[in-house]
């Protein structure tokens, strides 16, 4: 989709590094689609076009779903002149609508891609037992009855190197592209809400969801507690549970080898 | 326009007292308004009327303007029967859009009324200085240079008791009605976000927002402050400061006399 930053017809000076935030109800996901559906991408882009000349598509770290939110978006833009940095800096933060927001702007090396370079994804799936009006948009509601100590037991197994086949949507695997180093994975809880917190070097299509909707089988007693280790072992989508909806879930952060560059904050 | 609990034609037993929650982004307040347009008032008695006969309109505590929010508004809804409470406290928590939550639905007296019973309101109005798309709903965002310890200030001289028509909305002001105990006024802050807490045993229209409105002109330095002073005694609107929009405040508690009865959760 996006030119490499290499290409010839478009040196690469400097890649505008974005952190960005969203509320991911009103999105058709992060990744820009045919059609009139309104993405994050796509209005990134527009607001991009009228301020410095593209080479392609500006790549995210994590290709989030419909719905999905983001706190830690990152997003990366090949620059032919460094010139052009301060120009995103400045405006960029003005031109996004209510439900987007640009949490900075940095110049990164020539090198730097968004979604290659990250080492780490942090996700945070939220759960609350209450109908709670100002919860609904970013919160699953689940039954007060759910045995939330049972789910976070639940989560053990997943830490590790694992084949996670089982736990991506059929319709995106893709062999030989499974493993993912899971190196968190924990239910926090605090009366009526909680979180699952989830890090990995990578996740498959659907990943947390489907982990979710596994660990709620476990919380309504219809799974054991070491479900996950036959689960990952069978390599099959089938053997774990339901996917669960895309509202509860948000990429908080995502990681890179290199230190964060002296953000000049937007 | 409720009838009175005590009218003749519909001997009241028991007064359904019912707490509930709302997200007012969706809503033009919680006033039933002829025509077409969305209400919380509205909806809760198009639920209500499938369940019980309704002798008037359900009073609610506060009248909360269109955007306006609440965590516990409360109405009461006279019943000539004891016998109909379990059917509202089964039925109508399922019967409420995503939006809008009951919390509780409880027997009350004959003589409760959500309005004229109540002894204290609570509001609270919410601030951030960031463009977070996760609290734009309910939060204003404001410059992060406001001053907010003047802010903090500012608010002493509201506490006690005073004639508050520089504090309503022209409009609605009633002559002799204008009186208000104000028993808490403070600024809290933490960070990128604050609120302001402020508690009486009657608000008049648009007050909170006012209060807010002249707030902000001492946190940019345009108003000393000690303003209040100045704009209480003068009882002229037009020497307060600008009405702060909707979406910020949150009506969060009401007190009455009688201790809360003994809940039959909702």
């Amino acid at each position: 989709m996006a030119a490499p930053n290499s290409s010839e017809s478009t040196p690469c000076a400097l890649v505008a590094r974005i952190e960005l935030a969203y509320d991911g109800t009103d999105f058709h996901g992060w990744q820009i689609q045919p059609g009139r559906v309104r993405t994050v991408q796509g209005e990134l882009v527009a607001a991009l076009e009228r301020l410095v000349p593209l080479s392609g598509l500006p790549p995210g770290a994590g290709r989030t779903d419909a719905g999905v939110h983001a706190r830690g978006q990152v997003c990366s833009v090949p620059l032919a002149d460094a010139a052009l940095l301060p120009r995103i800096q400045r405006a960029l933060p003005h031109m996004m609508p209510d439900d987007v927001a640009i949490r900075s702007v940095a110049g990164a090396p020539p090198d730097f891609h968004a979604r290659f370079g990250a080492r780490g994804r942090h996700y945070v799936y939220r759960f609350t037992t209450e109908r709670d009006p100002f919860l609904r948009r970013n919160h699953l509601r689940i039954d007060p009855r759910t045995d939330v100590g049972a789910m976070a037991t639940a989560c053990e197994p997943l830490m590790g190197d694992h084949d996670c086949t089982s736990l991506c949507r059929t319709a995106s695997l893709e062999p030989g592209r499974t493993l993912c180093r899971i190196r968190r994975a924990g239910l926090h809880w605090d009366g009526t809400v909680g979180y699952l917190e989830i890090e990995a070097d990578r996740f498959l299509h659907s990943m947390v969801r489907i982990v979710v909707g596994t660990l709620l089988e476990v919380g309504a007693g219809r799974r054991p507690v070491d479900t996950f280790r036959e689960v990952l072992a069978a390599r099959d989508r089938r053997t774990a549970g339901g996917t669960a909806p895309p509202h509860g879930l948000c990429l908080e952060r995502v990681d890179y080898d290199e230190p964060p560059p002296a953000a000049t904050e937007g």
